[in-house]
């Protein structure tokens, strides 16, 4: 069994939310950690890690990030399923592209394992089967999800011709502290910075769409567990396995608040899917990893720290 | 149900081995037809079709050519299973990201149907399954076949957010006349060209790599069928789901051609996989296709096409 206390790891996308998260984790844990990104969200969070920034399309930057790492966490989203389907061209270059010669990159280096954060939200398309293990057909209906797929076959690839070892984690909703209302993500986070600023929220569709919302440690632990891994699969959906409509998000929020959030409803996006809830018994089985944080103590968590940000600025 | 005499068709990679077969049966069968390509392999087998010279990657060029089209064959092969593992960028560049512009032009100009190619023998990988179904995973040891599956994954994103349908054939190994002994490609032919021409084969492996050849005239008639399909499914194998071992071939060849081969045996590739068989029912059942000429009588068809080729130029 490999053990993280030896690893010495890159982290791709170390700005953003999970990657926030994860750093925060690793620092303690590993030999070694770099965090690499255009920016940090929140520069206070990553204090004391070695911060490298840069363009993961830049494999120039890309090559000097990996540098003696023998773990690279890739955590990077350079679109969002929106955005994706109004320039599918820029996302293919954006994302695979980019992957690719981060891949070639990883095989210069030498590499030992990739972790890969893939999408459990997107990667199916509309689902046949809910709750969706990861064996479901692959039909994404945004460019997003094709990026992702298509990423999570190259590292088969990879690993096929060059021994570069990955996983790849099917992750659902997370949510939790350090998450952006940016960029149509992350209605937690959204939701609970307009209660906070008694500003209305804006709903696509009637709210009933159904999401598979997941606390950011226990995304954080799977991405541990990921990295040591020694079984035979290299895919695996993350989610809380649980699904909750929009309306009771919403609820949930007023609760913890509260006080009750003022709605405004815009017709749902073709982006949307009605019912995104994951089949999570694969990672339970192989990778003994399972949710720790319920969702309202999530809800809870996330709360305490949107609270503890007031007045800090961008977000 | 619709009909191609009304149709107005485009068939891009028209100059190669399948392009030069269903631009001859098209050329009778609709109302327009419009040849593009890099160059013509066979320019007599083209012979009075309206040829446009151009390059797929180009943008302005695929314009020009589906404009006017309500059909599009998409037949483009920039690259090939052996040479798309040395640059995958450079295969993901000129097969994805140049088919990503062509449906753009497809949604400009009012196309109604996009026909493609796809690849029945490295879509899967190593088959768990054989014969292999349309619903086996895919994990291609090839970035030719994850190309390939990317493709068919923004058909069916085009399809679901702009209304340009599609239909996707999973070709296994079509062999007939017009094949070119090139690029590692069609050993029907490579083999035929030497035992014409008195030289040793050269054999990847031990030659019991199994395939499932299909003549190439069943191929036509599944594009035919698929330029016309109105059931529910997208994607459909095409092949004899019947198994044949290159032993096999290189004895049919002798059989046909009334003389030994001599062969020259070199390391097997990693690219190849051991047994490749296409399940078909799938295209039997919705498409109403069926093979119609059996493996020998196909050998023998193209043993004839060869032999009149034969002082005939560049091959």
């Amino acid at each position: 069994m490999s053990n993280m206390q030896n690893m010495r790891c890159v982290v791709l996308g170390a700005g953003g939310f999970l990657g926030t998260n994860l750093c925060r984790r690793l620092v303690s844990e590993v030999a070694s950690l770099r965090a690499f990104g255009r920016r940090q969200s929140f520069p206070e969070a990553l204090r004391g890690i070695e911060w490298m920034p840069g363009d993961f399309a830049d494999p120039t930057s890309i090559a000097a990030a990996i540098s003696g790492c023998d773990t690279v966490f890739h955590l990077v989203n350079a679109t969002t399923p929106a955005s994706a389907n109004i320039d599918k061209l820029a996302d293919l270059q954006a994302n695979v592209a980019s992957t690719l010669r981060m891949l070639e990159a990883c095989r210069e280096e030498g590499v030992k394992r990739v972790i890969f954060v893939s999408s459990g939200g997107t990667i199916y398309g509309v689902p046949q089967e809910v709750p969706t293990p990861e064996t479901a057909p692959t039909s994404p209906i945004t460019a997003y999800g094709i990026s992702k797929l298509s990423i999570e076959k190259y590292l088969g690839l990879f690993e096929y011709l060059h021994g570069l070892e990955y996983r790849a984690l099917r992750v659902a909703n997370p949510f939790g502290p350090y998450q952006l209302a940016l960029k149509n993500q992350g209605v937690v986070a959204a939701f609970m910075r307009q209660s906070v600023a008694d500003h209305p929220i804006q709903l696509w569709g009637d709210g009933t769409s159904v999401r598979d919302y997941i606390y950011v440690d226990d995304v954080v632990d799977a991405l541990c567990m990921a990295s040591t891994h020694q079984g035979p699969s290299r895919i695996f959906n993350i989610g809380s396995g649980e699904g909750r409509s929009l309306l009771q998000i919403i609820r949930a929020i007023e609760v913890e608040s509260g006080k009750a959030l003022t709605v405004h409803v815009s017709p749902s996006r073709s982006v949307d899917i009605p019912k995104s809830i994951l089949d999570t018994r694969l990672a339970h089985e192989e990778l003994g990893w399972s949710p720790k944080v319920g969702f309202e103590a999530g809800i809870h968590r996330t709360w305490r720290w949107i609270l503890s940000q007031e007045g800090c600025g961008e977000i």
